[in-house]
């Protein structure tokens, strides 16, 4: 565990004590354990606990004692008995209709201004639900903000069968948006003396390359390499979000080397590129209140600090789109699509193959990686059409770049630099960008303008070597 | 500093490190200096900067330090500049009206359960003012809680003459109240070994029974006493509520004796009862955000896990409240005030008086602590007014105890238990409640029925001996 | 990590910073490379900065810089390499014979009180080797400590082949007994929170019942489980000695229910017994400055405090010596061996087997144990036998258990308590005790009178049902 | 609390807890209460005890206890009953004669290697006295490491009258030599955050420049201050040494501005240079251990890393042998101690002055500081005479600077490179000093040079400006 962990373990442990009692009070037993599917007659009990709840009968602090059992209550219910759960609190503790009714209508009759700013306060307060009140009691679980957290998770996938648990969702991003404001969170390194708690959770939540086990683990935290997280006090185990870092010689052009196992040690001090080849969100509920540009920020600061001789900072970034929209492409049979020299270069060197050599079946059947003449006359136009893809392909009405990875690293002010040709050779990688990677740079000096021009514009910053792959 | 406070430094230093170059960046110098009194001038290019931190141009990383730096500005005023620049902050950045009435008449029209959910969301979100995003992003401050806490305490101190800011003040209460939920705040007992800084505030937020100096603090540190506090790991070094415990063998009848420095130190292992004699908020600026009952719990819990033979724990309160009611009745002329046999008794003593005899003459001159024969008269009638005091006189409806210790105490399910004479012979003890003081039983059995009673009914816990007391 | 390890980790970066410079300083390029063998001229050059640390030139600050120069020079080196670098430590550092033989002279005729004291003192002075002073600036480096533990590991391999080594091993342990002294250990629970770097050392020195990966380890650390560990501060990722605990409703009676993997998680709360399963001691170049018996003290009185149900502290432990002394017993042929009553049973169930069916052919094959009715013949008499082991065959003139677990725990003040058939049915655990396994009882109030008896009369501690057994 | 230091206190309270239950163990008791003055019979029962200690009779963990004991009995002796326990350590429990004198024989007669070595060995343990082992195990109290520096700073005292004691006191100070070995101290910046108890004891032991009380003390540890401590991880409380800094932006000139509490805070970021103004060795009772010239090298390091602007490195150090020299001179009437010119000068301000007008005599009236004339015609011989006295001025065979302050430093590779007129106008400083100061320089360039040069042949550095007041 790195120290501030620790800190964080140790204030965990006090908040712990500091519940304990509450949670094993006896207010822990006025549930009669329900029924996982939570059964009607379940369901009515519960209700009155919630009730009891915000009602705050014996004190606060045996409220906070009974949400504790709700809260314990929840964990056992099956996934149907959870959705009954949730429902009820979205249904029967919203706002009191009448009250925000003769609230509103109060506004409607405002003349003066101090009359005006009354009856918008009372109407704000009218629609503040009860149930926002018991979510927040839910805090006094020794884990409680992780519950809510992954509440939230079970809460979003429900949403789509279940449209009136908008309102309960919207309460409780409110909240946490609240609570994890980035002024509350704490950013770690992540080493080999971490907690094991820690680093099994980084090990399950990497999700961009796999993490294989523990001594893979232990290579990507080896002394030439980086591993950043945010962290919030009330969570210590577990990573917000994390980034993975090489420290290099040169910006690296494949992932294969990366994650080499075998690869000999780097010497850190001839570094003067660190690559950010792995970023991951590890919390679903925490989806929309976003920290990953003030990790990246920060993350270049700290390498900046101890390190001088740094200079680069770029990511090695898999495309996750490209593929999907090739292949869209190829379907539409967009015409152009490969320039006349591209195509007669590929008919040159798949001649025999017939409709087995066009682009779309190459593509479909990976043996191409194993032809080293095919493979060549599919770089210039792979290479080109990607550079296509992230830098002149939009969503939102041209104000965003389609390809998500793009557009989370334009927004941080990051500029597409280069292209990487045969740079994810897994099966996912082949699948979903052909092989291909793209480093986006962080140029300090450039970070806020290139945010800027994105963000009002749409306008994204563009390496002069992209620039030419273009006009290629 | 004890250990969690060390952790919340630690979390406080790096959360300072997380935010320094933030803080230092150069958005911090887009403000020109503001003239103390915030001028016109001043006021209009405040009010671009303000609409910059909420644009979040050049991405929200610099956004923070652009309200960092606002926050620095406010900080640089006078007080009239501090009244203008909240005054901005509500007037300009309140909601959008227009917005708001149209979600509004929609919520009138909505008919179908889902339109009508949808649009208590809609007005909900319109009624959500974009300052409270900038109150937000203050939290880049290094101090940056501290900072909202001290900015609400003195919006509370401008309310009355400035109704316009209630919006403000509520706004900012609400994000207080989220962020100083009892779940985030962390117990710790400060002993001599605690940060000289925290122990500086402790003597300066100390008002009950004022500290004398640090011979004065050391001696309430001392291994037969106990000092907890409430803290938030963004403000490390600021107590939030503290309360002040002795370690004595019985319930204390008088606060002279626990004040003083020449006293020998008490057997810890012969100590059975735990005396709370000093309870302190010490942020105006969470006023209404309530701890105090999380605290005395806490408190209590943490004793009887150390100290197993201690069996009592209860109070020495004053009672600020008395003398004020009393003058009243006494000016009224209430008939009956005084028994006959009272009366008599201290007629029989004060004979040579006259005038300068009666009880109220008495209490305004209070050299009769002097006279023993007079203060053996007054005891009997001074207890039981006390006792009628504490326990019969109300307000709220007759829901609540008039004094407001004592409401306190009852509230947390505490009884009323003993009424102790010559308790508090400082100049402010004789003028708040002639000398008087009283203890505040916690019983760990009763303590929610106690609360319940009370909090329901306005029926309030009474020992057999005060009862007596009131038979008189 | 707990706690503690942070603490010491905290303490061990502070020292890493403060050598760091020392380390990284210009001394330390002043041994040009050393060839690993180290030939003759490497050697004269050797000993030429290591006069030069003992000369303390440039200061001493300078002076640990060159030895921790000195230190990684040892590292780089072959083990034969590593022998001269000892030996030239030893052979050219030793006290100054002529200042010792003088020393020794004046003592022979020093003949009042205060002279023979000086010249005690003057004799002793002389007597301590400079190497000494060397040995202690190895401390300059990051992990000076542990270097020096694992010098002093190599150093007792290479005494037998070099007994001119023994007075420089003897040096080094004075200092590490001296520097270990257990008022500077720190004892520590570690669990799954630990660091993977301590983790991961409690996994490769786990000797008694090898940990099979990362998730044996996980289990090992479970709820119902605790593992408690000696650290010295200046090697926090460096476990000392170790034990395992786990809680159970009842005295464990074989170690394969313990380590099994799929077994439900025990309830804490219903535990009141204490096993310890497990004790490593983890470095070999400690060996000899014991702190096991403060260890099992100190676990069981953190236990007692944390679950006051435990009443019973008992190990699981191997019998590591029985079956090479029995097998001695066997081979020799003693006479009533076995009692006529087991001999006939035994011949009972063997009838059929001849010469194969004898106890010593038994035993060198372990398939009786697949075998009822066998193993149920072979019960009786092996228990006993293992009994009549533990508990009469004695060395060191009767004053000691041959078994040097029984040695351990014996001296440490328990008694023999139970010995279990069928109890570790690991390929190791037949072919050292017959499958046996045997229960030492911590009782709390005789292990002084115990340790008191064992210590100075070799007279041991044996439960009622030990004793019936070997009345037979 | 400074974050190490509060690890130090986790440390120790975790160490306390070790050594809870042996130190209240029923060893404890095992002592009646001793007479203060310890007579007789309690010095027989005390033997009794210190050889229960060495037997380890019940164990080891039970001696420690009854070490402890020893220990508290030790403490509530008067000074002629701590002065009798020592001299009984000291006489009863030294080496066996009989076996020193058999090994010192076997050493005379060792012929071969081997044997000599041997025997070297043997006669070395021989002389290992008993009561080393107990002193060790004092290290069972809770406080045991403060308790044998506070034991030594005792015997240092006696040694002048009980020259017996001399053999213990050597122990001791070997014991500690070995604990204390800089490689285990930690050095903290002690700030205001840090624990009262700590900064209690640096005003405690403030010896240059004494504290004046809690303001004074804060006012050295604000922004452009600088305080730094060696710990030891078993006293956290009690600071070693610790060093003064102030950060400025030109080299100090005088004592007075430093230590002005109403003095404005400096601007760190303009400062250049680090003037150390007051280095305190805080425990007596390690005299002769020393570690100041690692505190310097550190600070400076540390310093050097925080302040990338810092350039140099200075004191402003006390002369304190300066007057005592100079009333020799004075006294013995050196002649040509002030030159013609200087002396006719004096004579010219002085003129009506008569006998009162000598140096002498002016010295000795610190009243010349108010006349400006006077001052002014003092300033040029005294300054000069201190440069001599300063670099001139030898002890022990002209190796090392007669003043102790200077040898400190010099020997440390500093250089005299300022001396300051009217430096220190308090009463000690001008009775000491005349009221100079002087810079002592360290120039990280020439450190290991100037402390080779001076250690080798007494040879300093001295700045040019110094060099040409002596040429005068």
């Amino acid at each position: 565990m790195t120290e501030a962990q620790t800190n964080a373990a140790s204030f965990l442990s006090r908040l712990k004590g500091l519940w304990r009692d509450i949670a094993r009070s006896d207010g822990a037993e006025k549930i009669p354990a329900l029924s996982p599917g939570l059964p009607d007659g379940d369901l009515a009990r519960l209700r009155i606990q919630m009730e009891a709840c915000l009602d705050a009968k014996g004190g606060e602090v045996s409220a906070r004692a009974r949400a504790a059992a709700l809260g314990r209550a929840y964990l056992s219910l099956s996934a149907e008995g959870r959705a009954r759960f949730l429902k009820l609190l979205a249904g029967a503790f919203g706002p009191d209709r009448a009250r925000v009714d003769a609230a509103a209508a109060a506004l409607g009759e405002a003349r003066e201004e101090v009359a005006r700013l009354r009856a918008e306060m009372e109407l704000r307060q009218a629609l503040e639900p009860p149930r926002l009140k018991l979510l927040t009691q839910f805090n006094a679980l020794p884990e409680g903000v992780k519950f809510l957290v992954d509440m939230r998770a079970e809460l979003m996938g429900l949403m789509r069968d279940h449209p009136d648990l908008a309102a309960l969702e919207a309460d409780l991003k409110g909240l946490l948006t609240s609570w994890f404001d980035v002024g509350f969170l704490v950013l770690e390194r992540v080493t080999w003396r971490s907690s094991a708690a820690v680093l099994e959770k980084i090990m399950q939540y990497e999700a961009v390359h796999a993490i294989q086990g523990w001594t893979d683990l232990k290579n990507r935290l080896d002394s030439d390499r980086r591993l950043y997280a945010f962290f919030h006090p009330r969570m210590p185990d577990e990573p917000l979000i994390f980034v993975e870092v090489a420290l290099l010689p040169e910006m690296a052009g494949n992932i294969q080397d990366l994650l080499d196992p075998t690869a000999p040690l780097g010497d850190v001090d001839k570094a003067d590129t660190a690559i950010f080849y792995s970023i991951n969100n590890a919390q679903r509920g925490l989806a929309g209140i976003s920290f990953g540009n003030f990790l990246i920020k920060r993350v270049v600061d700290d390498l900046s600090r101890e390190f001088k001789q740094i200079k680069t900072f770029a990511t090695l970034s898999p495309i996750p789109g490209f593929r999907r929209w090739l292949d869209g492409r190829l379907t539409e049979g967009e015409p152009g699509l490969l320039s006349a020299a591209e195509h007669k270069d590929l008919t040159r060197v798949t001649g025999g193959m017939g409709a087995k050599g066009s682009l779309k079946a190459l593509l479909a059947e990976p043996d191409w990686t194993a032809e080293p003449l095919l493979a060549q006359a599919l770089e210039g136009p792979l290479t080109r059409l990607a550079a296509r893809y992230l830098t002149r392909e939009t969503r939102s009405g041209g104000m965003a770049a389609l390809d998500p990875v793009a557009h989370f690293h334009l927004s941080n002010g990051a500029r597409v630099e280069r292209i990487n040709w045969m740079a994810d050779m897994s099966p996912n990688g082949l699948a979903q960008s052909a092989g291909l990677m793209v480093n986006y740079l962080y140029d300090l000096d450039d970070i806020e303008a290139n945010h800027e021009a994105y963000s009002a514009t749409g306008k994204l910053a563009v390496s002069a070597r992209i620039k030419a792959l273009l006009k290629g």
